[in-house]
């Protein structure tokens, strides 16, 4: 088995439903441009309020995917 | 536009649902004294275990808001 | 009251499902062997990645429980 | 049982003694105006020094108290 | 020479000059409704970006004062 | 002379008297199942409060020991 | 309003001036190649001295911006 | 597949001849009393010094393990 | 001399052979699409084990490069 | 009044009894040399165990002093 | 190209001005009686206030200088 | 036996060999000046790139040593 070489990104998803929403909005954005995506890892989680109610929860994720 | 100046909470919301209902709980919580609520942030996610279950998500967020 | 004396240790539970079901997941694994669980902290959130989905939430904890 | 909600403060005692009397000094001024307190989290240890000895011990807490 | 407690609250300051400016802008704003500040410390610094210049810098601080 | 292995474990202690005392419950109670302590490292100091007074001082530590 | 996904990279500015010139030259570079800058976060804040004196300050950012 | 669960322990390693040494060693003396070991991750490196040279290596590891 | 922008990427690499050669790896891929790499930190190190042995070892870096 | 400058070192001191004589033994020790020490921070406390019990308290302080 | 090793101070400057005058101010005391200054690095950015303003700013750098 | 009192210095070791080499530069460097020195912690990885390799190795250690 060669040895791989990893990238990782940040990437900031967000949802109105909840933070687990927001880390798959996340990766749903980046599988899009990225191939090969194989962990992430949750380095943050905020979000923005409005009216005193949770607008969008906000989650800062590294993604780890497979250089060719 | 002006320079805005905030202040920033630190409130610990509880659940026995979930972690997001106890981030909605402190935010309920909080909106009762506070006004203009801009965001959060989670520092801290943990529970209390009772007959080996959770009985308790016990999150710490800081709050941030507008001062007037 | 006694003195007590607690004993944490770290678990990562995972699941296909939620954060907080792999929390839960963590939790009823390390209750087969161990009594007076009395708190959990999350330490880590993260997860694998197959075909550009969450393929498995994992979460660490540390369990902290009542030495007898 | 209810969903609890706390606030946390941060709090800085000192004392010419010890440090964990700058503990008790904190939590007896913040007595004064708070109720319902239920815990303390030790933040940061630190003292002023005068003539080669230490003058103050400093303590910095946050303490956790029941919002009603 | 008594035993001093302090307060230390969490503020956000914000300007389109300066991180400086930021950091005077949150400590006026907390001198109208607090006596007795004696210090702060930089806890983050971040900003806004609009039209791919710095609109606002935002200085967290957290300022230390006097109980009476 | 050969190359040891330690195993380090967590462990919290308390104490309504301070936080020494907390630190050597701890280690008393962890000398009772194990051998060849070598040396401890405190991660976390906290308490409970009670009626607006320091009721148990919290110490985490972690205790290394060596593996026969 | 749709759920946003932001990118974050990471952004080294220098400057000879001052520590908000290294932001400005760091923003002002990523700007000839990413639309839709959002916000900065510093990092770290060093420099590089040459004859005692000052020869750069070099400011790390995460900027981030929206995802189209 | 099924929702795995990990436990981590932490282990001290040490060698007289280098950092990587150490690690393989805290892994041997694990290997000993713990099947289907995952993964490590690094926690500290240091080492004791003796006439001015390096003794021993000593390299602090989590080890991830599966629970059956 | 001009204000220098640099740019920081976060890859894994990885080795069966030793840690060092992890980061050897790591570069080494970089270099295939890189210029301009000037300096590099280790972020994180870690490593899969297969049968109580290192499989790999895994090292996270950054690598700054200048942009031109 | 001048813009002084300060140095910070850093200090072990280590002591049968307590923390807090670790702390004042360091102090000590370090006042046989330094000047106008005008402050300690601590940064981490550890200690040595014998025969199941605390043989050495060990503090490590940063120490401030006025650069003359 | 020999291996250069540096050594690191921790120095705390001072100002009345701004917190880029407290870096310069820093260096400039540490160049009284250190040669060949290589680098700094911010730790800390705090300050004294008095009468409701900034009275100092105050920067703690690590400052590393070649070891001749 | 005393209460022995250590001070800890900060070096970087580089080598363009071997993280190990840096370490033992570093600690080779050390020596030179300072008698009773006992253990080392790695603070810091990192390294310089020149034509996409590894130029040197940079490591950032604290030494601890006893003050007579």
């Amino acid at each position: 088995m060669s040895d791989h070489v990893y990238k990782k990104i940040e990437i900031v998803g967000s949802s109105t439903e909840s933070t687990d929403a927001a880390i798959k909005n996340a990766i749903a954005k980046a599988k899009e441009t990225i191939r090969n995506m194989r962990w992430f890892e949750v380095v943050e989680t905020r979000g923005h309020l409005e009216n005193g109610e949770v607008a969008h929860f906000q989650v800062t994720l590294k993604i780890g995917f497979t250089l060719d």
